[in-house]
């Protein structure tokens, strides 16, 4: 008893075939990947007398009549939720909450490693967003920090919208923002590779779900010159009978030509395509693009335009996959992202701290830049120290502290 | 608090005067007592392969699957919630979900020290029952158990029901149970120390909240004499109109002699004084008492009875306070039934669980049992190991496991 090690029941008795033993990835969950420890032991009853009854009356007592000190004497402020229902989990759909806890578990691992944070997975038993709604804001006092993880588009953005207006702490789905965060520092940097300017670029995003509109959102708000937005029908534009209302003010602000056709038609003479959809491009469609053309292909663990065939025709290639040059991976950006806002003691991640991170990212790089360099690595520890920097910056600019 | 601390370094700023510095147990709770960590570190490109993408996916998979590998390749069976929603802090009352979270913190530091289980605060922004039902519900599939902590009466009574019906993890309200469990460890000591059978004893239970009431349930199935229940109007008897349902259920099983009098007019010739309701009784009332009685009274930090006023008259005297023999603290019991619960993979902790884990902190106690030592300390660490062995045991015996 006591220690750090986990309960073993779980585990074949020995001597037993396991059909999990050839797999590294078993073998790193068994037992599960997270551990809550105090951050004093407690080995005299003077230790409990201070950490437990009585001492902890007279520190309750005290937040009882000043709200505030809870920021002080709780781990509250220092801890966020990962929240998910199981519904749009990795590139395996809905796949319910126990299946999805293993990536909210390793969510909370990055959190840890990356920007110190603590970090607690809460799956789901439901899928209603009333009720998702109702549950994050009555367990909110114990967090300081909401991430939204592997919530379908389109409940994801009402989910968010409404904790968003609701809490005053930092709300943010990870599938949106981190991934447009990184999309956008990766395109900054691959622009300065090709020697052009956001606002010239003709961007193709295939893709209209959580992570698609998100980055066509912080691509405009970074001023990129056009985008078109396609989902599986093709490309979004007013006159199509058949959009949700976020899809409707994506083809009001985007799409400047009115283009009605398909996404690989899109792709003639674009200058940039942004996979977010899964499936597969044509070589005959890439070789439409224009010269010294950007490809981010982010479909995970295969990439809808093959990268080696993407590189005959493009300037910049990035993927998604772990192990290879330019990865465009959220552990860029959401540690650092709630790290500052929480060292800011923000009340929420504005449009302006997003678009912040998203510089930090790409400045890591710096002076540094090539056509396989566009972002850092997933493990430079520089990254989320410099994104927490300017979060927390820009949150004091702004003035969204408490 | 200003906005510009960072996490770890929320304290005053050098030289400016910090007027937490005089109480020790303030300098505890700085920047909270708990923290998540990897139970891995994640130091090259392969970990993060392994814990997070694209490994983590075949985990996943794997229990989406066949559901009953979540409890092998999960930290779910290994984590217990601490759920309150700040209405009875110790003795405290309606102090709010941020003034109770370093209690729940404390509670979670108890979990990991004395059992291994790593533990979650979560303290909840609503009082209402149906709310907190659905929260608690909602987020079950993210925990191993449920510990209720802290919840006013009558409400702690139907949220628990409510919970132990609808979750198939434990669920146990430890004010109600982790007391009751301790009570009658103490009790068979104690008993044992004036030579005593349980079934002979006479006990007033002073207090019908929720200690008191769930004192009353467990100390009838361990066989006790008789028993007679007061709230703060008197003696609880079937004549009484102001019942609620569950003080009626009580007045049905106790009081044989249909005693219609005051707390302290049950004293008479009683041989066991239970206090649970704060408040003071006078030493006329305790003189009335049987010879070689037993005095325990736990309201903290001030007790009903004074103890060295209650040793002039009782053979045995416990209290709930710190450093003093005889603590009857909750830490004996819920650390231990909690790990035996889920070792045993337990889908509730029904009553021969708890009088099994009753017995076995008695037995800690042994042939060294005396009047001061009718309960083994707190810090004393082959408790929750037995109380653990006992809980899995009885479980297993009953066939209330996975």
């Amino acid at each position: 008893m006591g220690g750090t090690q986990h309960p073993e029941a779980s585990a074949p008795p020995p001597g037993s075939p396991d059909r999990f033993a050839e797999d590294p990835a078993f073998a790193v969950h068994e037992g599960g990947k997270l551990v809550v420890r105090p951050t004093r032991s407690i080995d005299s009853l003077a230790d409990l007398a201070l950490t437990y009854t009585p001492g902890v009356a007279r520190v309750s007592s005290a937040i009882a009549a000043e709200p505030g000190l809870a920021r002080r004497f709780t781990w509250a402020s220092r801890v966020v939720a990962v929240v998910s229902d199981g519904t749009a989990v990795l590139g395996l759909g809905d796949i319910g909450p126990a299946a999805a806890l293993p990536v909210m578990e390793g969510k909370a691992c990055l959190f840890s490693e990356f920007s110190g944070l603590s970090s607690v997975p809460v799956v789901l038993s439901t899928t209603d967003v009333d009720t998702i709604v109702e549950t994050v804001a009555a367990i909110a006092p114990s967090f300081g920090g909401i991430n939204l993880e592997d919530i379908s588009a389109p409940r994801c953005f009402e989910i968010e919208e409404r904790l968003r207006e609701r809490l005053d702490i930092p709300v943010m789905h990870d599938d949106q923002h981190g991934t447009a965060i990184v999309v956008l520092a990766a395109l900054r940097n691959a622009a300065r590779v090709v020697g052009r300017e956001l606002g010239d670029l003709r961007v193709v995003v295939a893709g209209a779900g959580a992570a698609g509109i998100a980055c066509t959102k912080i691509l405009l708000e970074a001023g990129i010159g056009d985008i078109a937005v396609a989902d599986s029908r093709g490309v979004l534009h007013l006159g199509r009978d058949d959009l949700t209302p976020i899809k409707r003010w994506v083809a009001e602000n985007t799409n400047r030509a009115g283009y009605a056709g398909t996404m690989t038609g899109a792709l003639e003479g674009a200058d940039v395509y942004l996979g977010l959809s899964g499936g597969s491009v044509p070589e005959s469609a890439i070789a439409t693009m224009a010269g010294d053309c950007i490809v981010f292909s982010l479909a995970n663990p295969i990439p809808e335009v093959d990268p080696e065939m993407a590189g005959r025709y493009a300037a910049v290639v990035a993927t998604g996959r772990s192990g290879e040059p330019n990865q465009i991976n959220n552990v860029l950006a959401f540690p650092g992202i709630f790290r500052g806002a929480i060292d800011a003691g923000a009340t929420a991640i504005t449009e302006e701290m997003k678009l912040a991170a998203a510089t930090a990212i790409a400045d890591v790089v710096g002076d540094d830049v090539r056509a396989d360099y566009v972002v850092p690595s997933p493990l430079d520890r520089r990254v989320a120290a410099a994104v927490a920097a300017a979060v927390a910056s820009c949150a004091r600019e702004q003035g969204v502290t408490r």
